[in-house]
């Protein structure tokens, strides 16, 4: 019988990031592959029946396929130099939640099925929570395939190599109807459950999320001979933004925003930059809020890209509202937990996507660091175990 | 009997940098190595004995070596998108002043040599003027061995892949009695040429000038999950050092203060970065400003650092003082020129390097764009072979 901890130890060294630290493991990339892999290889060693949906996504089911299944799991991509727990913790807790059900004689009165969710971090293509986003219809097809990552593969190409068929990509009434209800068990992203001295939470709303990329022209020119007066640098918008950011999010209860990815091009020490592209991650409580902070941040981007001479085009790249999981959902299986509190997240989930189209629930699991998307990422092996036998707790509930 | 524009078209399509625009052509690449290896060509064409010294600069000798040698030439290495012009034009110009030398039937009365220098730049390894400082023994040869680009490949590494012996790198006493003089021909890198309606120019002097790279750290964590008042993001003090430079540099007449290149750790969307290095470029019209200058950025930055509860580390990755080109050597010339103008520069040249070792000069050719360090770099077929005439002119002046 396998440990949440064990299976975590199994591919420990998949994906590692020996430039950034942590594990960078992005959608149908080389080291996600190797991981689809060997998840495969566990399901199958466990008499489940793997499937590909048309997304991406791998769903492993024990018996018969849906409909009104009970389903969970998570994902196992990474942000780039991301910890280990965020995504795996919630498969390999799926697979080990198996093998604890089948030893005490569990028999699945409703499909039942693990699944696996493509891209959740939107590390390669930009867009979080892509392969629950494809299988809801929350982002057009057409436009999804052409998505591309840093070095231009276009997200039609990158399903290919996988191999699969771009056209494939897109809504799955048929997967979602087979979807009855989904629980991802996940670390926890901060120190609610630390604080609370608790080692199993569940989540009770995730802050409404965006991404904007922030595109400032200006014109390239030779550090040493242009005149400050001559110059229209892109670095300074964009580094107003940072700051404007910083302010906006400061003033507003609960709000965040960060600038963690900025690229200057062409990116040499003497060259003033011809164009600068940040990328603006901005949360709130509510859509209005959420709105607002953007916004402020937006204004203040233009008037310093005005103040430069430089050009500001604004792309939101994703966005989704406050997430409510059922309430219903979530007392029974926190009462079947005994009690367990329920906390709020600022971090968005392919479970808070779901959560439009069927009820699904979040179970966490305490991290002593509250660091996650980094290496200091933890939760204690015990506390891992913990996880899992609530999951299996709370999928015996939902067989009845 | 080649032109200088025509050189340059056939080097046109080595280098092109499809997502910078521009060439990126960096010392000890690919790329760079197929520029060598097609100058030497056109030496040995033009029965130019070719040697590569032991820091790997190309030195193509028409009849016997120094020492006391007429010498010129420039760099075939850019900046990341960096322009056709800067570097190239002041080699293809000394492969085509030959041609037009032997077509007037000069012999060399003292020794002569065409020499390209190694990564001029510093696009690859961060030391700009990389050649003539190991020729010189302005950098440290263990040190320099050890630089790394950004793949982690060290300067010993690339230059024994490149052919050349690691242990040959450093001050080469020999090479630098082998010049008598050295002269650069150089697109202009400003607008100092057109404002004066002049094709053709000479170097009065250059700012002193260095790098400095700021590395940041801070706490990598959660773009969504973690708290503004958590937060130790080492994006807000880098954000800080953009603008304390512009505001510095601003305040000093002449003054120049440029981040082009920052690099945030491990560099998602949704990750506040556990790092950040950025490199400042700055420069004044003398020692003590450009310190005064430097030190008040660095002030900023502690400043912000500590505001924000991160760590700085400031390393000087290289720096050279004020260089004022022999006078004597400059009049002479620009008097054989028909009294050309002589412009001070912001921009480094390998002829500022060895200007304390050996009289140098530059000439100049008419940039109507101003603009350098970019694609838009540029200087009319005329303007350039106005430039070889001049260069002829000069040479020949020289070989009394």
């Amino acid at each position: 019988m396998s440990t949440a901890s064990g299976l975590l130890v199994d591919i420990a060294e998949v994906g590692v990031d020996r430039q950034r630290g942590g594990y960078s493991r992005h959608g149908f990339d080389r080291v996600e592959l190797e991981l689809r892999e060997w998840f495969t290889a566990e399901a199958v060693k466990r008499g489940l029946d793997v499937r590909v949906d048309g997304n991406g996504n791998l769903w492993a089911w024990w018996g018969a396929p849906g409909p009104n299944a009970v389903v969970t799991g998570s994902h196992l991509d990474s942000v780039p130099g991301g910890g280990a727990f965020d995504g795996p913790l919630g498969v390999v807790s799926a697979l080990a939640a198996v093998d604890a059900l089948r030893a005490r004689g569990f028999v699945p009165r409703r499909p039942f099925a693990l699944l696996v969710f493509a891209e959740e971090e939107g590390g390669r293509f930009g867009v979080a929570c892509l392969g629950s986003r494809l299988l809801t219809g929350r982002i057009d097809a057409d436009a999804a395939r052409r998505l591309t990552d840093p070095d231009g593969v276009t997200l039609a190409d990158a399903v290919r190599s996988a191999g699969l068929d771009p056209a494939g990509l897109g809504r799955d009434a048929k997967a979602l109807r087979d979807i009855g209800c989904f629980v991802e068990l996940h670390v926890e992203q901060g120190r609610g459950l630390v604080d609370l001295a608790a080692p199993i939470g569940m989540a009770s709303s995730i802050l409404a999320h965006g991404r904007w990329r922030f595109s400032f022209s200006g014109e390239g020119n030779h550090a040493g001979a242009t005149p400050i007066g001559d110059r229209r640098d892109p670095m300074l918008p964009a580094s107003n933004v940072v700051l404007a950011a910083r302010r906006a999010a400061s003033t507003v209860d609960g709000a965040r925003a960060t600038v963690g990815r900025i690229l200057p091009t062409p990116g040499g020490t003497n060259v003033i930059a011809s164009s600068v592209d940040l990328w603006l991650d901005a949360r709130a409580g509510d859509d209005a809020t959420t709105r607002a902070v953007v916004a402020e941040i937006t204004a203040a981007a233009e008037a310093a890209a005005q103040a430069e001479g430089c050009l500001l085009r604004v792309t939101e790249e994703s966005y989704g509202d406050t997430v409510h999981f059922d309430a219903g959902l979530r007392d029974e299986l926190a009462a079947a937990l005994g009690g367990v509190p329920a906390l709020p997240t600022g971090a968005g989930h392919d479970a808070g996507i779901l959560a439009a189209d069927v009820p699904t629930a979040m179970v966490f699991v305490r991290n002593p660091t509250g660091v996650s998307h980094a290496p200091a990422e933890f939760a204690e092996p015990a506390d891992c175990e913990a996880g899992v036998a609530a999951l299996v707790t709370v999928l015996d509930q939902l067989n009845r």
